[in-house]
């Protein structure tokens, strides 16, 4: 993919730092600290707007809006709801972070109603997705010895049935749409002891496709960025720090200081066709 | 002003640190960990009392209240009505961060009817302490062609309308009452990069508010002395830092370390007489 | 205390770090983000759900629960019994840190409830065990001269009413529980600057609990190993930071590296029979 490394993620990089997409993010409480300073430090433009009364009106403004049910309470899923008919109203691309679907009923059903009303984008991790494409109306389940290639099929299976790029978070990400796989090395085990990296992620993929939209990058390439600007900046930091809190500050400043010629060293991926 | 830096802010510093005033915060979920680290690092004592039940009782016997709108939940606007009352009862000077009012309608009433209720202090960015002006009961409308001007006009019409200090938050802050302006020059951009920066300005104005009361240092210069503490940390940790994650804990050990002869150095004010 | 130092704290240590366990926190919003983290760089697995619908489920599937009242709210007060529900269900080990009890009515009549459905251990400081002691039913109140003696003896009281082990923080830790008081001296000041530190012991004391339940580690002992791993890793923070924003860093990382060797110099302990 020297295309990509060369052209589209310098291309979709630019995007981000010079538009600064506002993201409207409706997260879990957990995260929404460390979320919005990794939107700052990427490039991007926070805002955790999620009550009901506000939540439309947000969206129709916002350049990317994200969902992710890790804390949900009634006036949260609500607000999601309002964002969503917002977001829709005026093309505004959303991402759904599956948090915890298929594990807890309430907002298994919750992700059953809203993956109907067109995500850009749905991000999660391989169980997450198995079970979210497992709920879909023409859901035929996913019956697969392998785990890889469970998640793959059932990212596939989603793409079909709700159009949104759909990316399995990993060792090896994979970003799954229109009969193509784009595999990505991301290579910093140690994102996975800093609280929010997969849910700041999400928010850097509304980000990306906020940013890009109405350019000629594509929205899966753009996907494909979000998940290259993470983890490059994560290789960075592995490089200065070996434990959870050094780590944590050395990753965001590698968002801030990353630059098309140090990620195209970094970023590593394939592409396979279904 | 060699009179504030030589004598005000010291003062109002060792105020601080040596009464450890108890700030009681209903703010947004996204800064609550900054926002009482950035208390603590100072020398205050944060407390995130924001309920129906409790906000009154808690602002009864806390130094200083802070009202901040970022999320707002309708339970939280009840802890707010709360809080205020409680600490108008004991005279516990409050100070409203009016986030995002004048672009979410929800918030904008919140504010219209929480201002006339006496605020020791007010602080925004231009747009939200224009907005807020355009409320008042007495409100012209704000009228200039100049965005500096604007501001200015608007917080000293909601200085006249509410008696509060108010400060207007940019690349220079300026702090208006009673005919005054002084003008502070903080000079660290990167602040802007780290979330919750100015919501913990809010904070700090309440802990220099309700440190200082009872003794002679006026409303004005306490105010003015939470920005130049704010803006003196932020400098030294530009000369530590130059990007977001690392910057941000350089930050706080600022606000920690910061002694008036330091500051000296640092602090760059004008007064104007309107 | 040579053997808790050679024997039962690395026992405790290695259970964490090798069964990884599932910590469910219904906690204030201000600490989560660092309770998460704490949890992480440990060793052991955050997760927040706190909602009504879904806490008693995953109560019976998590190692640990802990309950913190830090910004209580009617739907987490439900969720915290639901969570208990689940918890004793399954005998999930959970932990009550009852903060502002005493000082905060809503909070203190809660405590009352919930104390009678048998935490596994209960972690406070000093006025807040003394005031949770006070509400027992057959609270005899406390009565003593000497703020640690007062403590010593409500945390006995506790112990006895509600079968907890009780560890009450302060500049020497004091763990109680069936006639034995462990002193823990953990020497770190700095944790008292970085917001959450307490709160997260409490996590990482259900953590521990969880971990070691079902193996020769008594409870006194894995409550008393939370709190040693908490503060040895504060000093080896306080060995590289003079400032709590590097501080909270250097934490992070100590909790992370720590090993056995390295705590035998830093954990000092004594027992004292009741």
């Amino acid at each position: 993919m020297p295309d990509f490394v060369a052209h589209s993620f310098p291309a979709a990089l630019a995007a981000v730092r010079q538009t600064r997409p506002l993201v409207q993010c409706l997260t879990n409480t957990v995260v929404q600290q460390i979320t919005a300073n990794v939107l700052l430090a990427a490039g991007a433009t926070p805002a955790m707007t999620d009550t009901p009364a506000e939540s439309a009106d947000f969206a129709r403004l916002a350049s990317g809006v994200l969902l992710n049910s890790g804390t949900p309470s009634a006036a949260q899923y609500e607000g999601m709801r309002e964002a969503v008919r917002g977001a829709n109203e005026a093309a505004t691309p959303w991402v759904l972070d599956p948090v915890a679907v298929g594990a807890l009923t309430q907002r298994t059903e919750f992700a059953r109603e809203i993956i109907i009303h067109r995500p850009a984008a749905i991000r999660g991790n391989a169980s997450e997705i198995v079970a979210l494409a497992g709920l879909g109306a023409g859901g035929r389940g996913v019956d697969a010895t392998d785990e890889v290639a469970a998640a793959i099929m059932a990212a596939r299976q989603l793409h079909e049935t709700t159009g949104a790029v759909v990316a399995v978070s990993g060792p090896e990400d994979a970003i799954v749409s229109g009969g193509q796989v784009t595999w990505l090395r991301s290579g910093a085990p140690m994102l996975q002891q800093v609280i929010g990296s997969g849910c700041a992620l999400g928010a850097l993929t509304a980000a990306y496709l906020g940013a890009t939209r109405g350019t000629d990058l594509a929205a899966h390439d753009a996907v494909v960025a979000a998940h290259a600007h993470t983890g490059a900046a994560g290789q960075l930091a592995a490089q200065r720090a070996g434990a959870p809190g050094s780590f944590a500050v050395a990753w965001l400043d590698g968002l801030y200081e990353l630059d098309a010629q140090a990620a195209s060293q970094l970023i590593s991926i394939r592409k396979e066709y279904l």
